[in-house]
């Protein structure tokens, strides 16, 4: 599978625009409003036919560019069901698969940043959302967030792929682009080096986050699947 | 090879850190003074050996942290002999060649965004510095730099590069993490599709870029090799 990593600015999100090498089938994972027409140049450039607009979540950070650009492409946008959406085309459980060419992603649902994380498995790869960042996780203050849920979804969901599977997260601060299931296992200053769930709650509890700046425009807003205008 | 991008977010320079698998040597591509310490950690992380630290060129838009990361690893800084660096270990000409492990990296000399230019090739991947960015590429009014020397290393040697070679680039403004060879000669604004040298003149020459913000402190901190305090 072809990857290709895009980020936004002004949110720190990455973006992925991956693809089948073979027939040009083509997906993307968390897409931002703010750079649909890039998306769209660089699709078009590449001659890929985009198939699915796969969000790992509901964002609270950013308005995802998915309706617009399912409106200009046909792609169908992909959410776990937990999310309630009203404007997705498919609202997916734990295992469902999607195909791009011979290419097979598939669905883990990964929850406690938010109830409705997913994390997609494609050719070694998880793209994680926000669950798994790079020596981070997502907070689990908010939008039925849970550390214990976290707690799990990492531990023993996604500690158990391949040491060598590459993780793809859906932010960094601090300018990493990916890491491995391995690394983190290590590192990962929250939940690495087989912290329990109690150290990870009390880390959990005390980070004292502002709210995201957008929260209150991200949410609904990403529950219109980004057509607001 | 393995290769992991790293984003400066203040002057949106990408830096790559490259190693071999089997040995565990690696080399650092156009650091940055401000990620010193998130470079050496990330280095320390992997269990990596640090041999190499490879400037694409003077930098005008940041400083670099090769001197910094060789003082803490011992690492040999290396850029074209132009550059006239008295604080290089190692002044390269075209067709020089490093190796990590068993892989080897080869200097392509392609000047023309200042006189110094080097792109490093490693593995299918061109390390094209300033030279050729994405659809894009580097300026040519300051630090010797020339739209005829530019159009040459464009055309003459990246382009004779084969189409599928991976384009990592020194800076992207909107995003974009990597390239192809084929993507550039069929889109890049400014040189593709075949433009001549009087189309490119004409596009180089009417860009009315102010200077660099850093340039007045860049330069001269990057002939000290970063070691600036």
């Amino acid at each position: 599978m072809n990857i290709r990593q895009l980020f936004d600015y002004d949110t720190w999100t990455y973006t992925y625009l991956i693809w089948d090498e073979k027939t040009k089938e083509a997906a993307i994972i968390d897409t931002v409003l703010g750079q649909v027409e890039r998306d769209i140049q660089h699709i078009t450039q590449l001659g890929l036919t985009l198939k699915y607009l796969l969000e790992t979540h509901v964002h609270a950070d950013h308005i995802t560019g998915a309706g617009p650009l399912r409106k200009k492409t046909g792609a169908k946008i992909v959410i776990h069901k937990n999310s309630g959406s009203k404007c997705a085309d498919i609202l997916t459980s734990e295992g469902d698969t999607f195909k791009l060419g011979e290419q097979e992603i598939r669905v883990l649902h990964t929850p406690g940043h938010t109830d409705n994380d997913s994390t997609y498995l494609i050719d070694g790869a998880a793209f994680t959302g926000d669950a798994l960042l790079i020596r981070d996780c997502g907070r689990t203050d908010f939008q039925l967030g849970s550390n214990e849920a976290l707690y799990h979804s990492i531990t023993q969901k996604l500690f158990a792929l391949p040491d060598e599977t590459i993780v793809y997260p859906a932010h960094d601060y601090h300018g990493l682009s990916q890491s491995t299931i391995a690394e983190e296992k290590a590192f990962n200053t929250r939940i690495g080096a087989q912290k329990s769930l109690e150290t990870f709650s009390a880390i959990m509890d005390n980070l004292n986050l502002p709210n995201p700046k957008q929260i209150h425009i991200a949410v609904p807003g990403n529950l219109k699947c980004g057509n607001i205008s």
